[in-house]
């Protein structure tokens, strides 16, 4: 009765982001009509632009507008290391921590039979062929630390180092700032026993 | 470095909805191109679609597609009664409970002067000339509980009843299905100053 269907549409469309419910959905909808239309076109424009022109880069997989994406065609880059990330966010953060300078593989994603994602859909082939060539010396496997990206480690790992490649895990411990009164008992654990 | 630009545009243009910060828009960038193309196409479409043919009503001021919206040009409405509201949602609220059968007029707002969000801005000039109207025979403030909701109410009250216009406000009280002990003491003082 009351909503415009375009209205409706609008808020149809906004509830499709992950996070965003009913109530959030209208609030946004009524937000961009009323006081930021500027920004909806841009909006408009933006998600238009982005799934036209963002693929995946052939190497790496991550997003890239190009074949080969800003890293993978970068040749200054240390290409002894090779770090297995889940997602393009993973790789972005250790980017940004501007200590890492070797090349990156991404997943897409992490081992989770249950949801029918197995070592196909994460690209394993791919990363084996892609770690079996000559330069590369180590990988280094940067999945979560959640139970599904411990096991799809794992899984990485045995299979890296059945071919003889070396594969490493980032280490687990006590993170920086924090007392350890309130760090949880399995990290402290880890931390223990991965002294060093 | 890493990003593509069209990906650091749509996080960027995502930022502008309300409630959402880089995190946010960096997660949802990720996942409409990982996991939902299709629903990023649909916004698009259905942002460019409510930009363009999004209007307001000449006679209430809510969203519509059309000149009058399709409350306004209801003719089996109960003209007697005007409910005066801060924004769309309010009003759709409103109508969702189905215990109101009248007009409505949409502020757009409330007042604000430390915004610079004026008597003008929320259309009370219009709003009057509404209310004068021969068949409108009670005006009903339904601004929200707030402080400046209770300011709004209170000037349009002032302006209504110098007019000659009755004006009445929402009643304030105990929310249906609370229990008196958790409900905050300034409702239960008015719930009980209010009492019928």
């Amino acid at each position: 009765m009351l909503a415009a269907s375009a209205l409706e549409n609008l808020i149809e469309a906004l509830k499709r982001l992950p996070g965003v419910g009913q109530k959030s959905a209208q609030r946004m909808a009524y937000h961009l009509l009323q006081h930021d239309r500027e920004g909806a076109r841009q909006m408009a424009k933006a998600l238009s632009t982005a799934t036209e022109s963002i693929g995946h880069c052939q190497r790496c997989h991550t997003f890239s507008e190009t074949e080969l994406c800003l890293i993978c065609s970068d040749g200054a880059r240390d290409a002894r290391l090779l770090c297995v990330v889940e997602t393009p966010a993973d790789q972005a953060a250790l980017e940004r921590t501007g200590s890492y300078r070797g090349y990156y593989f991404v997943l897409l994603g992490r081992l989770s039979p249950l949801d029918g994602i197995g070592a196909r859909e994460i690209g394993a082939e791919e990363l084996l062929a892609r770690a079996a060539q000559t330069e590369v010396e180590e990988v280094i496997l940067a999945s979560s630390f959640t139970a599904e990206g411990e096991a799809t480690a794992h899984v990485l790992a045995e299979a890296l180092r059945s071919r003889g490649i070396k594969a490493t895990r980032l280490a687990r411990g006590v993170p920086v700032g924090s007392e350890l009164e309130y760090v949880d008992l399995g990290t402290i654990a880890h931390a223990l026993s991965d002294r060093r």
